[in-house]
C-alpha cells in the first residue's frame, strides 16, 4: 500500500508573504519575510478546528503526506498526522510552517537580503522562540485563524507551544509539549556548542560565507548531525539496533569504519548536508540554548505561566536522555503550581528522544485522546 | 600544605627498553620498543607487593606525585595513590606505565620508526588491549615481578586488568576493574567514531602526517576531547557545576560563547591539544572499540573468565552513563557464573564516568579495604 493511501496524500507547500515589518527580540527589523507552510484537512466554518504544528531543530513545514506520488518518504510526522491518526486530519485543519531562519523555503540565511541584494548567510539576524511565535501568529492572521484549537510540538517545537501559551494566551485552547524542556540543561548546551564548533571549525565554513565560494562545510555539518543523532537515540535502543555488528566480516587493521553503527552515523551525517544549511543549524541551536520562558519573570516559571489560559498536555519518554522525563516534570510541576489544567504521561519507549517521531501506541493514543476531546468539548460549548 | 606532602612526593619517570621483538595481535612486529613508567613505594624482598596501574584513554604513566616541587598538578590518580591512600604506597610497590602507542614517552606514533628513520605517525601499528597486557608483562619481567598483588585500572584501564586475569592467570592475585565494561556499547563506539571523524576531517590532519608540515589538527583533536569530556560527566553534575550561568552579563546577540559550560569545554579542548597526540587518540579509541575478551570464546564471557584464578573487585558509579553500572554488572554476572571470587559495588556519585578519578569516600574506602586485605591474606599465607 502506498503510504499516501493512509496519509493526507499529495500536498503542496504554500507561501505567506508578510509585508508588515517584523522587529525581532534582538532589535533587528525585517521589512518583509516569507514563510512556507502546508495545511492538511479542512478549516471549518467557525474556524475553530485549526491546529498548529511547530517543528524541531532539523524539521520543516513538510510534516505529513507526499509532495509527489513517488516520494521515498512522507513528511517527518506522518506517523502522527493524517486521517484518523493522533492528529486527525478528518477533524483538524493542521497548519505546519517552516520557521523563520530555516532552510526549507522560509526567509533565512539562504535568502537574499533585500538591503544588499546578496545572500544573508551569517548576517541573518538571530531568531529566538518568541520571534517564531510572533511570525506564526502573523501567519494565523493571514489564514483568518483567531484561536488555534491546539499548538503542538516536540522538542524545540514543544518550546514554541509553551511560549505560545504565555505570549498569546487568548489564541490557543490547548498546548501540547512533547519531549521538551522549560530550558536547556548545561549538558544540552554543551552538546550544541560542540556541534557549532564542528561547523565553524570546518575549513569550508569561511565564517558562514561558504556559499560565496560555492563550498559547503559538509564535514562540520555532518559531524554536528552525528553528535545530535547519537544523543537523540537511547543507549539501549542503539544496542538493539546495531549491537556490535561489524560492517563486513571481521575487523580490519585500519582506522576505517568497521561497525554498523559507524557506517549508519556516517551516512546520516552525509545525508544531512544535502538538505540542511549550516547557518540555519547554528541559528536553531542558539534558539534552543536561549529558550527560557521564565526570563521575563526573573527565573520564576510558575509566574511565567500565570497568564496562560489553555489546557496542557505534557508528554515525555522513558529513555529520552537529551530531554528527559525529569525536564517535562519540571514543566508539569510549574503548571500545577500555577493552577493550570495539565495532563501528562511518561511513555515507555526504548527509542530515546526520537520517540516523539514514532508511532508508539501508548503515545499516539494519549495524544489522540487529548486532541479529540478538545473538539468534543468545543462542540459542547458552542451548542 | 603542598600536595607532595600528602602524596608520594617527587617522582621521576624511568625507561624500559625491550630488545625482544614484539609481535602484535594484528601481525605487525616491533623489533624494539620503549615503555616509560614510574614506581611509587618499595618492592619487598619476596616481591609480593607489586601493583600495576593501567591507564585510560588519555592517561599516562604519571599517576601520582609531582615531577617538580612547583608542578601545578600532581599525577592523574593522586587522589587514590599515596601513603595511606586507597592504593597505599606504604604497603604496595606501585608500577604505572605509559602504554605502547601512547604519546608521553613510550614508543608510539610520535616515535622514530627505526626501519625508515622517520616518525611513525599514522604508520604506527594498531595496538589492542592484549598487546598492552603483553608489554606490561615484559615490563614486569624486567622488574623481576613474577606475580602482581593486583592489576588495577579504570575505564580502558579496567579492560586491561580484566585481560590480564585471562591472559596471565598465574601472574596476578587480584584484578580491579573500575567504571569499565566487558566491551563497548554501540553508543560508545558511536561517540568514538565521531571523535575520530572530528580529528581526521581537520584540514591540518593531513592523513596523520600533520607533523611533517609542522601542523597539528588542534580543532579536530579539541572537538574530540570536548565530545569525550561531556560524556564523562553526568547531566546532573554539569547542572550543579555550570547551571545555565552566562559567561558575563546577559546574552549577546552573536554566535560566540555565552554560557560558562561552553567556555569550560572550549578551554578543555584547547588544553588537550597541548599534551596529546591525534594519532594516539585514534589508536586508543580503536583499542577501546575492539576490546572483547570473549572474542576467543565465541562471545561467551563466562568461558573467557574460566581460566582466571584471581580475586576480582568490580566498581561502578551511579551516574556514569558512558560506562554504566549495568555494564559492570555484566562483568560481575559472568564472573559469578564462572564461579570466580568477585566483590562489587555501585558507588553513589554525581560525577559520572570521571568519578573514578575523584576522592569519593565510599569508593576509596571500598578500594582500600579490598587491596589492604590482599596483603593481610598474603602475609597469612606466607607465615
Amino acid at each position: 500500500m502506498n503510504s499516501a493511501a493512509v496519509s493526507v496524500g499529495i500536498v503542496s507547500p504554500q507561501r505567506f508573504h508578510s509585508v508588515a515589518p517584523l522587529t525581532l527580540q534582538n532589535g533587528s527589523v525585517l521589512d518583509t519575510y516569507e514563510l512556507v507552510y502546508e495545511t492538511y484537512g479542512t478549516l471549518n466554518t467557525d474556524k475553530s478546528n485549526a491546529l498548529l504544528i511547530c517543528h524541531a531543530l532539523s524539521g520543516h513545514h513538510h510534516a505529513a503526506g507526499l509532495h509527489q506520488e513517488d516520494d521515498a518518504k512522507p513528511g517527518w510526522w506522518d506517523a502522527c498526522i493524517g486521517p484518523n491518526k493522533a492528529i486527525d486530519t478528518n477533524a483538524f485543519f493542521v497548519v505546519s510552517v517552516n520557521n523563520l531562519g530555516g532552510c526549507h523555503g522560509s526567509t533565512g540565511p539562504r535568502s537574499i537580503n533585500p538591503n544588499t541584494g546578496k545572500t544573508y548567510g551569517p548576517d541573518f539576524p538571530h531568531v529566538v522562540v518568541k520571534d517564531w511565535v510572533n511570525t506564526q501568529a502573523a501567519l494565523a492572521d493571514h489564514l483568518g485563524i483567531d484561536v488555534f484549537a491546539a499548538v503542538v510540538g516536540g522538542s524545540l517545537g514543544g518550546m514554541q507551544a509553551l511560549q505560545w501559551s504565555i505570549d498569546y494566551p487568548d489564541r490557543l485552547r490547548a498546548c501540547v509539549a512533547i519531549a521538551s524542556a522549560a530550558k536547556l540543561s548545561a549538558q544540552n548546551i554543551a552538546f550544541n556548542e560542540i556541534a557549532r564548533q564542528a561547523i565553524s571549525s570546518d575549513q569550508d565554513f569561511n565564517e558562514g560565507r561558504y556559499f560565496e565560494e560555492e563550498k559547503n562545510p559538509d564535514r562540520g555539518l555532518g559531524l554536528a548531525r552525528m553528535i545530535g543523532h547519537v544523543t537523540y537515540l537511547s543507549a539501549d535502543g542503539m544496542g538493539t539496533k546495531f549491537g556490535r555488528e561489524v560492517k563486513s566480516g571481521d575487523f580490519d587493521a585500519g582506522y576505517d569504519v568497521e561497525f554498523q553503527v559507524e557506517s549508519y552515523l556516517n551516512y546520516q551525517g552525509r545525508a544531512f548536508t544535502q538538505y540542511f544549511d549550516a547557518n540555519t543549524y547554528l541559528l536553531m541551536t542558539k534558539a534552543l540554548d536561549h529558550f527560557d520562558p521564565a526570563r521575563e519573570t526573573k527565573g520564576d516559571l510558575v509566574s511565567a505561566f500565570q497568564k496562560a489560559t489553555c489546557k496542557y498536555l505534557v508528554l515525555s519518554f522513558s529513555t529520552d536522555w537529551r530531554f528527559s522525563a525529569a525536564r517535562s516534570q519540571e514543566i508539569v510541576d510549574a503548571l500545577v503550581r500555577a493552577k493550570k489544567n495539565v495532563a501528562s504521561a511518561v511513555i515507555e519507549s526504548e527509542h530515546g528522544h526520537d520517540s516523539f517521531l514514532l508511532p508508539i501506541e501508548r503515545y499516539t493514543n494519549a495524544l489522540k485522546t487529548f486532541l479529540d476531546q478538545l473538539l468534543i468539548m468545543q462542540k459542547g460549548e458552542s451548542e
